[in-house]
């Protein structure tokens, strides 16, 4: 194979695979090529991966040396991504009666759960998750991009028992939209156990499926490192969960007028 | 820019966004290259997809000149693929009383779902899929991958009517697993109106959500290119829809020695 298309065939699959560690020697059984070769064309990569702004390639020395690519989204990239989500969220025709947004077609958008995925699995690339955790059903696709972007599984908490889940861990929640207490089921089969776990949701008023969330999560024995949530209402003020990371802050007094929104990049 | 890194950015820009039409002008401006030079890159880069086995290259040529990824899975991955699902499946630990097979961590898995939706996308790449549509929950990661694929927006059906939907259209349809009369909703802000539509489900018995789900879509004015579910029960041999792609068959008489599958790629 000639040494441009080992360059292209390397970014594809290290682009394909984000935070998977490779070998040198798979590269140079796969490619048919030296050691030396290999390393020079890593060194073209890492440098173009670094110009698209999508990330960066982390490189092992040593014989077991290997190479892992990082996605990462730059500030103003982030910036740009989230004000476009923000501008759509503020079309008057959004407005549902009972005070509600309509952002379901967002989330189910491949175009922006994987740019919302890629922003959250940028913030917490360092923290060494082991599980990303959601529940069901509007922020699946964007935990699902995250969990692909940290190379790990996802786990999907439900809002009600399954029989195809088989026997579950459950706890009960406030659900701060209904004023009402909700179940939330686990399937037992999915060990969090001392797991590092990331959990996400699309939104959050009040914060008490996210109060769930955590509670479910110091249940079954996992480490909650980080809880991140996609819109978040600016009123009420007080959360039932003190710490947690907010991509878009909607400002719901003025509806009215519209709906105003500030981005986690902005704060 | 050299000529090797203006490789790995055209690799990558193109990997990312399957099915979406780049200009020649697209990538002249932003690597600030020849058109010739852009040229002679992109017939290196289509090759070196082709080695991947991920997908091929589409050039237009002529003044408005363009060029597309089209993800595909060759017979020989696609088998590989479903045959360590299916190995995963037949695990005796994975039973559930009443009949049930667990396999919600198998869809809730990135790298899984992933390669489902690039092999159904691979299938129905050709047909001009519009929209893909799901109902929840545990089909929601594959059909979005599908949907990422095929470059187009999914529609999410829901099993209950949500006021985060605004108004809906509804069906109802009797599900095979409990012989219930059950209805699922599509929020109306979603206009399906004459497009084309790929339907996905996870799991399939006696066909009556995906008969429910295309009631639904002839409700809305959608056309239903295909139906494509992940995992059919062998029996009954009758389903209620009869043109539909199984990726998946499971053979339930025999469960007491461990679920016994075979392939869409072996059909």
């Amino acid at each position: 194979m000639k040494k441009n298309e080992r360059i292209s065939v390397i970014t594809k699959i290290l682009s394909d695979h984000p935070n998977e560690v490779f070998s040198y020697n798979y590269f140079t059984e796969l490619l048919d090529a030296g050691k030396s070769s290999v390393c020079e064309d890593m060194a073209i990569v890492k440098n173009a991966i670094e110009l698209t702004g999508t990330g960066y390639i982390e490189t092992y020395a040593g014989a077991s040396g290997g190479v892992v690519y990082h996605p990462k989204v730059t500030k103003a990239e982030e910036g740009a991504i989230l004000k476009e989500i923000a501008d759509q969220l503020q079309a008057p025709s959004r407005k549902i009666q009972g005070g509600f947004v309509y952002y379901s077609d967002i989330l189910s958008n491949p175009r922006y759960s994987k740019n919302i995925g890629r922003i959250i699995a940028s913030k917490y690339d360092e923290m060494d998750i082991e599980y990303v955790v959601t529940t069901e059903t509007k922020g699946i696709p964007a935990a699902m991009e995250t969990a692909h972007y940290l190379n790990v599984p996802m786990g999907l908490i439900r809002r009600s028992n399954r029989v195809t889940e088989g026997a579950t861990t459950s706890v009960n929640y406030i659900s701060g939209s209904s004023n009402k207490i909700k179940t939330m089921y686990l399937s037992r089969r999915i060990d969090l156990k001392d797991k590092k776990v990331l959990v996400i949701d699309d939104f959050m008023k009040g914060g008490g499926t996210a109060k769930g969330m955590t509670s479910l999560m110091e249940e079954v024995g996992a480490k909650v490192m980080g809880i991140c949530v996609i819109f978040v209402t600016r009123s009420p003020a007080e959360k039932l969960v003190e710490d947690f990371t907010a991509l878009i802050w909607m400002d719901d007094e003025n509806m009215e007028a519209g709906l105003r929104v500030s981005l986690y990049s902005e704060v």
